[in-house]
């Protein structure tokens, strides 16, 4: 029998690619949609990409319109999401692809957001040591932000084998999408084509903390990062180029061999071969990661560079992977790793 | 019992996405991959968004190597196509995305590509009249180009309706890959990101008597195509700008029944809501042809906006749409309308 | 001794390409700036790449700021030039970079504007017939939109020459810069990007009676056109693609040789060599227009092609080439014919 | 008396932004222009944005050719500047734009490169320590490469005050334009527009030495550097992401200081204020390069960034300036620090 799922901010981005994978998925029925300023409206009129959904009409973001449902998907404004939790009984499985979860140390949530800490859910990473014991049965799942999944699948083998100094440095360019619908004038076409920028550099970006947290854990120790994201000029994307010290005695070989390891039996983690490198359009609406090592002899230091989805492995795919799992359903249920390319 | 399936020339765009499209169709199984150039390497190496087929090696284009499929797609230059076919059996469902066996007339085949005419074969465009029925059971079918799909679908319905004059207009808006993946400076990343050009400007371009030939058999009466294609700064998706003059008592509401009428069952061509204009991204990757029609009454026009992917409707998702209804499957099985977006 | 200038307007994008011209010119001394909503900012928070004004500040506009300048630059929305301008010296030359001015037919402008008509004044397209006589010592210029400046050059002189019948039929793809700096949803980077979409189909868009106007001078009678706008995802740029049925009689060559003499003498509209077509990149922050011509026998038509920049050509090139021609300055003093490409 | 300029390699985009400064500099004469496989045609069949030389007829490049100019710019394959060189006289200005004369260690010129190593000649960085006395006077000038020049300018200043550690990482994303004219598939607009990719990876950039010189230089120490450079989907333009460990003791201030100290009087390297990053599209076509500063105090780590046009500062510009201070011109005769942006 179908699961029954809802999509609360159905008209952004992130809502947006939730339904796209929900539409290929054979084990859901889609149920409510809803937003906020867009309540009211045709999904076709706001997302006319989603055809098979263009009649659907928005509703409000309401705890009576999503209950009734075995699957709540959260794609709203970090901050709302514990309020609208809270009215849904624990049954339903909440999957929120907000920021509000995803942080074990309150204080740290307190310095880059600003409010007070609404708690910590399991986390939607199953690739993480132990990530996917955890969203077992879970009826809560804090899914991943796009950078965190970018650079934790391209550090965590380094740093759970003991390869790097914990002292890690990640330049990373994303696509326009990840800064959502919102309109605002530094997002505009006009602005965006032809241009690469940063912004929140110097450690400022709300994602460095649980890049932090996800690479502590995997290394047993504290972990510093020194985080660059850059917008590039494109709609989709993120390639992460990340880099550390690498630890006296290490090889190429020897590196290597711990990412073979660790992703071996991965759906949608893909080390590529020797001499092949990442590109974001290889992974253009799929939810695969691709990965590629190197040790930069003269400068001593690993490097490796992911590229993903920021929509799909970023958020939507990673979400509806820790559903399946969640559920008890096949991992990859509803889930490609062919990209649209070119 | 899944069909088999060999794709010759898998190593370009169409190849490629026919190849994409198979590995989410449920009743197939891929076989044979073969290339000229590229015959020997992994398909990941050129095709590095196919990842379930990467390890696989491209082999040499032979009669060979073909054989023993229930399905062979073409996806070759012009002219080598017959060749092939010649060798493969009758009972091969042979799937040609090239234009050897697109033009009923020999003459305009000879006219516009300066070679012999190889013959005509049905034609994969089953929303034109008559269409459907004369792919049922084919075993030798000619995908239409990119540009006559777009223009075929936007225009036929008017001239089937006796709405329009028989002299169209035409300009469309092309994506990149529709030039194919051979390196040609003009071709560049670095020229065509930001620009705009025409090309072929005139009436010689080639999918002209494509056009033509589908208009006049929609019109009853020989049908003039002003054709002009351009280039735009992205990789897929073609925008066709279409008008004739409107025929004396036409109405925006008569315009706008007859397209209802043509499209109310048809699976893959949607005619937006009123006010609503297509957008290539809205179907990046899908199968679906997005249009719409308005009455310019001041200029005594009729204009008909239609948006595909160059590389899906327009090419391989045709190509699998045109097999499906060949092989008696339902025609929509493993082609998606939900596009990649944003 | 300069010409002291002073732009309203100064944070959008016309704004900002006047005084990137400007800073070019030699003849001039740039003085007040001013905005609406950014009133009070630094020159450089909002226009990064005008780097030797960075440390200016906005101020407001008003006529106090605005006075005492020997030439004022308005780059407002519709509607508010009116009473600016009232408030400025008769002796001060005002050039209007917005659409309040340019429409001799006041039922035209408010059909299409919905508001009062507030005059005409002349038209700074020079290149039109007689267009350079009426800018000699004005003191009042309503610069042309850019796409009329676009189709108007491009179909002139074949209605100047008697060689079209007065119908025309123009699609136009547009840069986005074109819609404005102001953030809406459509024109987010990740809406635009990989997409073209047309707007105003069917005879809505506001430059329709502006081209309708021109073209009908060329033609000694009443003109239609049929004018689609398309958004391309590109910053810059207008290519036009125009066409008309060809009068009987008309050949290839007399349509050539009517271009040259249209333009044999003009600085910057040129007519590329057979075979060559325009692209935007090449005029990429120059203020030529290129054009390339055909006679399309089978269709029986005209295609004419033009590429200009739309914020130089198309708005801040053209007020300036105005403004030096009213001041009787050199035509093209500080005006580029090299584009800035790939 | 103008200088006479000549151009080797003028179908190329390093060659084609030399002539798109030249003919904006008010101090030249253009001369002979050569090509290799392009030597025949006109330059406007090869770089239509450069219309005022359209009709120039590109010459073979040879001695003959090159000889009886006094400056003459080279812009070929790496490898072919020394015999051309050598044919030219002792008073002739030679300007190569290759990579031939930059590196003084003849065992990292060979180790990268993989030929003999031609010489070193006096290198067009102004900005650096010293460098802009080595360039008065000279006749044999090597511009740096893309790459190093907005990296040498962005970690420079921190090396020469110290503040430092001596293990930089790079991570720089680069326009198209950067990787040339010829016609490799990689580089199909299809392939990069909506993508991004790494390359040379792991210290393989034949950039890194002269990275390492550069920096190595300004610190008075080895300095290691750990490059990334990245393919990003645009034209034009490098932003390079540059960190380096701080040394103890350095505040945010005095990081800042140390930067204001090392630019205040550069005419083409300006400090952003604070809050403000930099921004490729805002220096496209411009000769000036953007930098902005941070200290990540969690990090423990110095942040600089910079952007730059690649094709001006990065090559044909500093080619420019570098002549202009050779002849004893002024410095910036012909560059503009303005932008064309949006």
């Amino acid at each position: 029998m179908a699961v029954r799922v809802a999509v609360a901010g159905a008209s952004g981005y992130a809502g947006g690619e939730v339904l796209r994978l929900l539409l290929a998925h054979p084990g859901v029925r889609i149920g409510a949609l809803t937003a906020n300023s867009n309540a009211g409206q045709r999904l076709g009129a706001v997302q006319p990409h989603l055809l098979p959904l263009a009649g659907r009409v928005l509703e409000a973001t309401t705890a009576d319109v999503l209950a009734g449902h075995d699957v709540v998907f959260l794609a709203l404004p970090h901050g709302q999401s514990a309020a609208v939790a809270a009215e849904l009984g624990e049954g339903t499985l909440v999957v929120d692809c907000g920021a509000d979860f995803r942080l074990k140390d309150a204080g740290e949530w307190e310095r880059f957001y600003g409010s007070a800490h609404a708690g910590t859910w399991p986390y939607g990473l199953p690739e993480l040591p132990g990530g996917r014991e955890a969203l077992k049965g879970a009826r809560r799942i804090a899914v991943p932000g796009c950078y965190p999944t970018a650079v934790s699948l391209a550090l965590a083998p380094a740093y759970g084998a003991g390869l790097a100094e914990p002292e890690a440095v990640v330049v990373a360019a994303s696509g326009t999408s990840g800064a959502g619908k919102a309109a605002k004038p530094h997002l505009l076409g006009s602005e965006v084509m032809g241009s690469m920028s940063p912004y929140g550099v110097g450690g400022g970006h709300r994602h460095t903390p649980e890049m932090i947290q996800n690479l502590s854990a995997a290394a047993g120790e504290r972990v510093t990062v020194s985080f660059t994201p850059t917008l590039a000029p494109m709609s989709r994307g993120i390639l992460a180029t990340c880099s550390a010290k690498a630890r006296p005695g290490v090889t190429a070989e020897g590196l290597r061999s711990a990412y073979e390891k660790a992703y071996a039996d991965e759906p949608f983690v893909h080390l590529l071969p020797e001499g092949q490198w990442p590109a974001t359009a290889a992974v253009y609406g799929s939810n695969a990661a691709l990965l590629q090592v190197a040790l930069d002899e003269a400068a001593g230091r690993i490097v490796v560079v992911s590229a993903i989805d920021n929509l799909t492995k970023g958020t939507a795919g990673g979400a509806v992977q820790s559903m399946n799992i969640a559920l008890g359903l096949p991992e990859d249920l509803g889930l490609a790793v062919t990209g649209v390319a070119p």
